[in-house]
């Protein structure tokens, strides 16, 4: 079957929230279905900073050919010296190459992680995310992951999952560990 | 870091349950993480036939080096000619191999997808499955998914995410989709 079957007639807008793990992990898990399916992938993502976290599966992603691109890295909770202004001029910016990369139309799935966070946090106007979803081509599904995904942004996706935490070890006091939680 | 220095000390059990999308998306991404630390995977699925049903993801785990083990394939749901004898034997052959590969000790995290249903159908007792958790390996970071986990299961385990349906295209009428669903 050629890369042009393959392709979607029709792509879907699906939405990973709520507090329990498995939001960011589930859009991986995605990202490698599609690619063993022979699909283009592309994952952006928004408030990480894999050149300190080492977040283990971005390595492994870009060796499997998916599209790896990061805006808006350093976000002001964990870098006092960062303004709100600065932070919403970089996810700005990512809207900005998001539509650049619905114009040359060579994805067939977009992961936008995290992006719920840019809106919660302020950065990001619900309607500058709910134009992004309205604007996607035909045969492209998007992913957009975080918690706290708005009501609106719910309602214009075809499937949301919330994740819900019933019982998570931080809460006990165990520490982020390498290969699990990055 | 050599590999034995990047061993985890002491794992946790890890339950993905609810009708939602993602559980197995959440335990693939998992493994993808763990392989690009450099911990050894090992993906045990139940009641799926990839031989079949073409899923995109195991093609590419088995690339990425993560061992890749199905027991009891063929759900009596979809063959009317398998019977829950043969299933439950089938079963009973995965827990003894889990078993062996606890006394073999070479993986950091093993991912039981679908073990669940083994259990909601009958096929394997609800105890079989808490004496694997009971025992595994200290070091060993175990991951069990599918729908309908038992209160007992959810008891023993140490991080539990439910995933919600929120809003899933099935329920308008769209098929399964290659690259997406599977």
């Amino acid at each position: 079957m050629s890369y042009e079957e393959k392709r979607m007639e029709k792509g879907l807008i699906q939405v990973y929230t709520g507090d329990g793990k498995g939001k960011t992990t589930a859009a991986i898990g995605l990202a490698v279905r599609a690619k063993g399916q022979g699909l283009n992938v592309g994952y952006i993502y928004f408030h990480k900073e894999p050149e300190t976290w080492n977040y283990g599966e971005i390595g492994v992603l870009e060796k499997l050919g998916v599209g790896i691109f990061g805006f808006a890295k350093k976000h002001p909770h964990f870098y006092k010296d960062v303004t709100s202004e600065e932070m919403r001029k970089e996810c700005l910016a990512g809207i900005e190459f998001i539509k650049k990369l619905y114009s040359e139309n060579n994805y067939d799935i977009l992961i936008l992680d995290e992006i719920n966070i840019s809106v919660r946090d302020g950065f990001l106007k619900e309607e500058e995310v709910l134009a992004i979803m309205e604007k996607k081509p035909e045969g492209l599904e998007l992913v957009l992951t975080g918690r706290g995904a708005t009501e609106k942004i719910i309602e214009k996706a075809d499937l949301v999952s919330r994740i819900e935490e019933i019982k998570h070890p931080y809460n006990s006091g165990i520490e982020r560990r390498r290969g699990i939680e990055y």
